[in-house]
């Protein structure tokens, strides 16, 4: 049983902890059975000062308390922690990621500069468990001590993650997706409220490609060297709409055998992962949760289920073109970002991946 | 030259005058060259009453002087204009236009009630000008001195004329659309603001199905006798966002010949129809501009492109599944549903359909 | 120790339970220690349904499981309950709130109509708890079993609580309030979000009336046999805005005595009342929150503070007409209704007052 | 006649040509009858960028032909033109205003550097226009060819128009005042999205300041070598809420000799300044618009009104405290700013000031 208390907690740093997902990473790791936040770094000018002074926090009316009083660091290769949660953004991701893990940290980014490395699985706990498997591969491959795993885009774990089912049940041929995603997935201070008010914007700067190839690797399978993507054809189109919080997913997908409506809710509402067989602390009870009203799910009310780690799926029906459609939503900060973080640690400590 | 001042306007009328649509019917009618506002109808609460006192206007401060002093009638058939503009519900649509149809007006109707009849042509005026040619058979099928023209859903209008061009130029094999609809589509009150804000409702009670249908008759043919639909796939998926005006479309399409993204983007600049050949006084310069910047077109910036009468496209790139695929933007209340049936009607009184 | 759970639970209805002042009694009373949900009421159209059937339920994805399977009843004078927390509309609080009295009903009511009754005491409980002393008189005078307690309007509530310690410590000599009220105080549909969007409505019905009167009575005394109003001047302009919930007020006020400005934060900061001390179980720790950030509070940020049921108050600083000024936030539909009400309710039973 | 088309055209230019100040500029400058836009400067990593190229213009589809294609200069002290019309911010405005000033240009500022200076005069050419008097004193005292004048703060000169007729016709004691303002007053990018949706920030950096100190010079007295501010008591409570242009003011005013309501109707409705007499072309054919509805002005509905450059006041009713209060409107970046500055210009060309 993993997820009792077990003897110790681990240390654990959030990386980048004043922006939008290092908050999140605040927030689920305070009070966390079985990590212990130790470390909070950050930018220079920042260096030094109390967290809850430095931080805009966007959660509530405070911080924390777990955090509130820690005193900001540098990222540093020496940091006193096992587990580095990453909110970095690319260039210190760049710069950080491997150096803390050359000396023996297990890093879990959020960053997009691994994602797409041979060596470096893209896992979503519920989905391909099974890439750690190439971490083995990575530290001898690297030299490294430590490890790197990454979590993926936050439009592409709600996809993969609602997706994944039918492809396990009965395999995607084609899968159209068009996204209307949130203010939050920008960070902060993010898209100005001059360009949201009143307003769609088109065109999220280098999203598609990422929800293209990382879907694709999400579903792809690990052959002992490197990542052999899922190779059915994939497009997407990206929005940005004025939501704070949940990416909206509307998706087409052609499926080999041509299953009905109620072949794919089937296999949808059974989905369950690795994370709900080892009761894993931030497990969502469904991971993918399929509503039957005609008009749901919205991210005004339905983006805290399974407290933000649930994809909510509905609107599954017929799609004249490509055989069935859907509208899907995930929390993208939480499920798309630092919860998926966490629950891929949690993962990793309790299969035993992360030393004793 | 049918669009300089004849000896006379016509008198006209809009029925369902004080909603969004019977608003934009007022702007676009108040110091029109051809047209002149006689007759504003209502529902039974508001006879009697001024314009101005009965209209909860939401186009500017305050309603155009043409209108403001006007009376509010009952619609019935002895209307003393030549034209009706109807922005009718359904039940009163359905009650009121044939009736007035019979008695010699011509009515030109943003409802739903005759849109898919085998001989009521769905017009843009860009288009498929071509489908008046069924009113000589409608007058004689039905009884009717006058004639109903219908303009279809304002999703579908958006959708059909930016394919058009390519329907044209290379015919379409598969087309699939996501919609952003803005708030204006559902009327007033329409969308509960506890329904609109920090939201996206991925819902339009019967959207998808107008779409689907409607574009294919947009995009067929009159064989003389009934219209014969375009035959290509199509699937929509219909979305409301917060947004005042403006619907947004990410729109994927196969078409014949697989032509490159820049015969799509020549296609669709080069498109121009009857009602600019013609000068009609609401036909924009353009009816489908093309953007190159890689974040338009936005609702809040594009949108009154063209005085709102312009579909913009921006977005043009290759589609991995379907071929091709670009955003599409167009006034929901203007060109998908005022606009378009007063452009509608000065094609129909230049190409004198209307009698003299 | 009238906070622990007693021999029993105390059965309960909600009248007029499917609007948002409706939903938010379920929230609080789904596991609420004392109190035991036994009915639910609404209007003819709803009767017999499933409560989840028939509510728009706003307060996240899923109507809490207590409530979920009730059936819907019609308000009647022989309900099974003790206590009734009403959320009826107007109309139906006037007929139906006396009656329930009269048969012996603890009434808790929201409603406007018996607010400003010469024996009905509007109570906040840690304002004027002390009013509860009307509900002898209240009885004799009406022939009553049970009896009615109000809460008031939701931006009275928030006024008179964060200006009841000014009062308290220094006595309040004239008080101007700017309110920006959010749109859940409208229920629902309430307010179109064609007039919510890019606006703000200066104009609340009645509301400004009620500010003014409500405040006055609740910072006022019982003489025994009527409430004698505080006697301040007071005015209120009342605006509605973009926000889901939570009122913002921006209030001067002009004290005997002419306190500094940190002499108005102590007698802020220590204000505790007759909840606190009895450890209530909707009683916040602190009824009134004061922040010291420069922009705070916020309604996006600060409305949850306490559960929803403080009051928060910032910006406290010299106005340079009345000599003093802050802005104050409270949740409308928490502190400032159903909130209030329940509060009221464990007041009047932890104090004897509702019978055994 | 001086708003006739004269002999020749003044060539201005824009100081900070790509902010949204700015932009208003362009846009009232395209076009103009009396000014020729000769030169649009800008900070150093835009100099030499074509001007559509480098602004993120949000004043609709496109960039105005007349600005389109000119090219950005750095500001400099030597600039060919007339009259320099100022978006610069503090920094540039503190570095290049009295420079240009020196050199002979007629400089009307946005910015708040020299607003409250001794010598420079802050007009509102309805309000204060015998306040360019100054000028003479000005040139003299600092040894200058050109001139300065500032128009104020958007929030201050709304404030200031709506009540000069009071203030004229009756004297001003005390006034009161608590602000909506829009996001356009805070520039590009401005407020973040996440604060803003959702949301009212209580707090605007040095506005209140600003608006209490500016509305009392603004209707304070030249005497000859100083101005003498308003000596009236003056209160303000800014706020910033979700709405795109105009800021909306609660105001409540205390009159000598207690005029009626009525009376201060009369007084608003009938107020016009020199601006109208001269008929200027930026004047609008009133500077203050009454409106007898009780729910206006609304910001979305009414901010247009006179081109956006009258004040809308309405809701005009007794206020128990101070005597009589109502809802002003101003559009902040029109009539608050750029429209100001181009109607001043207007106003000392059209008297004589600019010389020939």
């Amino acid at each position: 049983m993993p997820h009792t208390t077990g003897v110790r907690k681990r240390k654990v740093a959030v990386l980048g902890a004043t922006g939008p997902v290092g908050q999140r990473f605040i927030s689920l790791l305070a009070g966390h059975p079985w990590f212990e936040l130790a470390a909070l770094t950050t930018s220079e000018r920042n260096v030094g000062k109390r967290y809850a002074d430095a931080v805009h926090w966007l959660g509530g009316p405070d911080v924390p308390e777990a955090a509130a009083d820690m005193r900001l660091e540098s990222t540093r290769a020496d940091l006193d922690v096992e587990i580095c949660f990453s909110a970095l953004p690319p260039d210190a991701a760049t710069e950080w990621e491997s150096s803390l893990a050359k000396t023996g940290h297990h890093v879990f980014s959020n960053d997009k500069t691994h994602r797409m490395d041979d060596d470096v699985p893209l896992i979503i706990a519920e989905v391909n468990p099974e890439h750690a498997n190439a971490l083995e591969f990575q530290r001898r491959n690297r030299g490294w001590k430590g490890s790197i795993v990454t979590n993926g885009n936050c439009t592409a774990i709600t996809l993969a993650l609602a997706v994944a089912p039918l492809h396990r049940a009965f395999g995607i041929e084609r899968l159209m997706v068009t996204t209307m995603q949130s203010l939050s997935g920008a960070g902060y201070p993010g898209v100005p409220s001059l360009d949201a008010l009143d307003n769609v914007v088109p065109y999220i700067g280098g999203e598609e490609e990422k929800v293209e190839t990382e879907t694709q690797k999400f579903l792809g399978t690990w052959d002992g060297a490197r990542f052999a993507p899922a190779t059915f054809e994939i497009s997407a189109s990206c929005n940005r709409v004025m939501v704070r919080d949940g990416h909206t997913e509307s998706v087409s997908v052609s499926l080999r055998g041509r299953p009905s409506v109620a072949a794919v809710i089937d296999a949808m509402s059974a989905f369950r992962g690795r994370p709900q067989e080892l009761r894993l602390p931030t497990a969502p009870e469904r991971p993918v949760v399929v509503r039957a009203e005609r008009d749901r799910p919205q991210p005004a009310r339905d983006r805290d289920t399974g407290a933000g780690m649930s994809v909510v799926v509905g609107r599954i029906r017929e799609d004249p073109v490509l055989g069935v459609k859907f509208t899907a939503l995930g929390h993208n900060t939480i499920r798309g970002a630092a919860g998926a973080s966490v629950l891929n640690a949690e993962l990793l400590a309790a299969e035993g991946c992360l030393g004793a």
